[in-house]
C-alpha cells in the first residue's frame, strides 16, 4: 500500500464499513457490513470473558461529583469530557458527564455491593459507547469522539496477589482474542508517565499498522487501592478486619476492528479473518441464458450444505457481470469464493479462490466439498495470521545507537533498545527522537542504557504512535 | 399480588435484575442476571429482524440544527431533550442532543444514501440507548431517563403501498416476538392526538399489567412523506421522475422486559419464559456427607447431557441449605428445577419441578431425561402464555355506558366501547373519565357512539396507562 491512511479512509466507505459524513466530527455510522464485522469480533471477546466474568450495563451519564472524586483520574480526562448541562429548557442542578470510561460510574456501586470477603472477587464487564472531546485530528475507528464499542472489564479482589493474577488472566484473554483475529501484538508495560490516570501500572497491547505507526489496541490496568480509597470500597475479611479491595480494569475498543481492516488489508481490498467475516464463503453463479436454473439450483444446494456445517455463506445472484461480483467480494474480503457455471456443472466441479492467494482450485461438487472448503478457510485464517506476525517481526528493529532511532522509525519500524529505567532519561529519549516510548518488554541484566552511562534494566520499545 | 408496584420494585433488586441506587434519578444498572434476560430477549427480536432488515449503529449525539429541522417532531420532544453544551472547558459552537429517538440522526444520511429506485427499500435497525429528561415520576424499566435498550427500525420505500405493507410486516414481527415471550397484547391504532410526532398514523401494542394499568410495549409508525420532505430524501424512479420516499419506523424498549417480569411474575418471584430465562434448568444437588461425590458427579453428568441438547443449565452447588436454593431459584424464576440426592441415585430418579406449577414429578435418570425435561420446558412456555392471555381476556370489558367506565377501569380492566371517531368527542371521553384512549381496535358499522348521538365507527379501547 502506497498511502495507507488514504487506503484506510477509502476502504471504510467502499466496503460499507462506516460512513464518516455524519454531521459531527469524529462520529461515524456503522454500516451493515461493518456492523457484522463488529458483531462477530465482539462475540469473540464476549465468549472469552463470559467464562469467568459477568456482563452488566451501567448508565451512560456520570454526575460531576462522582467524576471529580478521584483527583488524578479526573485530571487525565477533564479536558476531554462532554458535559450535559440542560434538560429541556432547564439548567441541571449538577452537570452530567458523558462517560469517558466508567470507573467513576461503577465504583460507587461497588462500594454498596461489596460488604464481605464472600462478595469477592467481582468480575464485571460491559460493552458500551464512551465519549472523548478530541481536539486532535480524528480518524474513523482510530481516533474518534464517540467510541461506539468500548469493552471495559472491572474487577475487585481481596488481595494484591489475586489482582496481579487477574492482570495475567486478562493478558491471556487478550492474546486469545487477538490470535482469533490473526492480529500480532507487542505487549509492554507502559512507562510511569503514560499509565492510565489512577493506575499502579498499565500493561498494553500495541500493533504495528502498515504505515509503521503503532496503535494501542488493548490495555490492562492494575489500579491497586487508589480507587478503593477514593470510593471507600471495603470488605470485612475472614479475620474480621475491614480492608480496601484491590482493583483492576481492562479495555479494548473499535481500534481492534481498525486493526483487522488495516493489518490484513491489501491494495484491492479487505482480507477478513474467517472468524469475523460476515460471509466466510461467497458463491458466485456464472449465468448464461441456457442452464440458468440448474446453476442457481446447484448454488443454493451448495449454500445449504455449507450452512449446515455452521459456515456463514452468501450467494451473489445480482444481475450484473461476474467480474463485478469478484471485484466486490475481493473488496469486501470474503475468505473463500466459489464459482459455479454451466461447464462446472457438466464437470461436477466448482472453482474455489482463497482471498489471500491468487491461485484457483477445482473442488469436486460432492460430499467432500464441505470439508474441502473448511480446509481452505482454516488455511486462510492461519496464513493471514502468519503473514501478519512476519510483518511484525520484520518491523521491530533493535539498536544500540540513539541516533539511529529516527531513521529506523521513519522506515516504518518499531525500535527496541536498552534503557536504565530512569524517568528523566526516558523522557529525554522521547524528546530527542520525537517518538513515544511504548513501554518495557522485559527486564534485562546486561548492557548499557542507550542514552546514559547507567546499566540497562529494561528492553524497551519506541515508536511513532497513532 | 396485593401491591404490584411494590412487588415490581422489590423483585428487580432481589432477583439481581437492576439496581436503582445509581446517583442519577431514572437511570439504573443492569445487573448480571437481568442482563442475561435482556440479552436473550433482544436476541429474539434481532433474529426476527435479521431475516429482512440490516443492523446499523448511528452516533448518540444529534446536532441541534438537525433535530430542529422537523418542526412537529421537535415539538414532541423539545421538553425532554438532554443537551451537551460543553467539551472540556469549551462551550460548543452548536449544542448537541442526546438522541431521544433517531429519526433526525438517520434521515439526513438516508438523503445521501438514496439516489435511485434501486437503492430502495432501505430497512435498517439499531439497538441503542436513548434519553428523555422525564419530569414525571420515574420507574425502573418503565419510565426512565436513559432507555438503555431501544430497538428502532427505520425503513424507506418507493411507494405508499410498500410502506403500508411494511407496517403489516412489523405487526407480524412484533406478534412473533411477544408470542415467544408469552406476552399477550392489545393492538390498536392510536388516536390522532396521541400519534408519534411527525407520523401519518401510529399502531401500538399495549399490555395489561397485573395492576390493570396498560403499558405501551411496541409502536409502529407510518411516517408518510413528512420526514422525506423535511430532509429532502428523494429518488429517481423508473420513469425518470424524482420523488420523495415513504417511510416507516418501529420501536420496542426495556418495557418489554418489564412486561416479562410483571405479567408472568407471582408473589414468590419471577416465572421466566424458557426462551429468555438465563437458566432453563437449575440442578439442585441434595448433599449429605455420605455420597456427596456421587451426587455431584451425577448432577454434572445431567448438566452436560442437557447442555448437549442446547439447553441453558446451571447447577447450584453452593454450600447452603437446599431450602434456600429452592427459594432463590423460585425468586429468580428458572422454568424447571431438578433435585438430585443420594436416595434419588439409589432409585435412579430425579425430582423435577416446573416453576409455574406446584406439582413435583419423578423422572428416570436415563436416556429419556433430556426429552422429558424438554417437554416440561415447552409446557411451561405454553402455560405461561396461556395464563397471560386468559388474564387479558378477563380484563377487557365492553360497555355501552360512559358512566360505567371509571368503575370498570378502577377494578383493573381495559374498557372497550363504541366511538364515532370525532376528535372532540374522543377528547371529551378522556376528560370525563380521566383515562387515556389507547386507540382503535377495528372499524365497525353498527351501534351508536358511547358519548354522542353519532353512529359508531370504531371499537375503541380506554385504560389507565403507565
Amino acid at each position: 500500500m502506497e498511502n495507507f491512511d488514504e487506503w484506510f479512509h477509502d476502504i471504510l466507505e467502499n466496503a460499507n464499513i462506516t460512513d464518516s459524513r455524519y454531521p459531527i466530527k469524529g462520529m461515524a455510522i456503522w454500516m451493515p457490513y461493518g456492523f457484522q464485522i463488529r458483531k462477530h469480533t465482539m462475540n469473540i471477546i464476549k465468549n472469552l470473558l463470559d467464562k469467568d466474568h459477568e456482563e452488566v450495563l451501567f448508565p451512560m451519564l456520570i454526575p460531576e461529583a462522582e467524576l471529580a472524586k478521584e483527583g488524578i483520574h479526573v485530571k487525565g480526562f477533564e479536558e476531554e469530557v462532554y458535559w450535559v448541562t440542560k434538560g429541556g429548557q432547564t439548567e441541571l442542578n449538577e452537570q452530567l458527564a458523558l462517560r469517558p470510561t466508567s470507573e467513576t460510574a461503577m465504583y460507587p456501586m461497588y462500594a454498596l455491593w461489596i460488604r464481605s470477603h464472600i462478595d469477592l472477587p467481582i468480575k464485571y464487564y460491559q460493552i458500551v459507547n464512551t465519549f472523548r472531546y478530541e481536539t486532535k485530528h480524528t480518524r474513523p475507528l482510530i481516533r474518534v469522539r464517540e467510541i461506539t464499542t468500548f469493552k471495559e472489564a472491572h474487577t475487585a479482589h481481596a488481595t494484591k496477589e489475586e489482582s496481579d493474577e487477574q492482570i495475567q488472566d486478562f493478558i491471556e484473554i487478550y492474546k486469545t482474542f487477538f490470535d482469533d483475529l490473526g492480529l500480532p501484538y507487542l505487549i509492554s508495560k507502559r512507562p510511569e508517565w503514560d499509565k492510565f490516570p489512577g493506575a499502579d501500572y498499565t500493561m498494553a497491547f500495541d500493533i504495528i499498522m502498515p504505515n509503521g505507526k503503532t496503535l494501542q489496541i488493548g490495555t490492562i490496568h492494575n489500579l491497586g487501592q487508589t480507587f478503593a480509597k477514593t470510593f471507600d470500597i471495603t470488605f470485612e475479611d475472614k479475620d474480621g478486619e475491614h480492608k480496601y479491595v484491590y482493583q483492576t480494569c481492562a479495555g479494548v475498543s473499535d481500534r481492534v476492528i481498525a486493526s483487522v481492516i488495516g493489518v490484513h488489508g491489501e491494495e484491492k481490498g479487505l482480507r477478513l479473518p474467517p472468524k469475523v467475516s460476515p460471509n466466510q464463503v461467497t458463491i458466485i453463479p456464472i449465468i448464461f441464458k441456457k442452464g440458468k436454473e440448474e446453476v442457481l439450483g446447484k448454488c443454493m444446494e451448495v449454500k445449504e450444505l455449507l450452512e449446515s456445517k455452521g459456515l456463514r455463506v452468501n450467494m451473489d445472484d445480482r444481475d450484473i457481470r461476474p467480474g463485478k461480483k469478484f471485484f466486490d467480494w475481493e473488496l469486501k474480503g470474503t475468505p473463500v469464493k466459489l464459482e459455479i457455471g454451466p461447464r462446472d456443472l457438466e464437470n461436477n466441479i466448482t472453482v474455489a479462490m482463497r482471498r489471500d492467494e491468487e491461485e484457483k482450485i477445482e473442488l469436486p461438487l460432492d460430499d467432500s466439498l464441505a470439508d474441502a472448503v473448511m480446509d481452505l478457510i482454516e488455511k486462510t485464517q492461519e496464513n493471514l495470521s502468519k503473514s501478519a506476525w512476519e510483518f511484525q517481526k520484520e518491523h521491530v528493529k533493535f539498536t544500540e545507537d540513539l541516533e539511529e532511532i529516527p531513521q529506523l522509525v521513519e522506515a516504518g519500524n518499531v525500535v527496541k533498545f536498552r534503557w536504565c529505567g530512569d524517568e528523566e532519561i526516558g523522557k529525554q529519549i522521547e524528546e530527542k527522537t520525537g517518538y513515544d516510548i511504548l513501554g518495557i518488554q522485559e527486564e534485562i541484566s546486561e548492557g548499557k542504557c542507550i542514552a546514559s552511562d547507567n546499566d540497562a534494566k529494561y528492553m524497551t520499545l519506541i515508536a511513532k504512535t497513532y
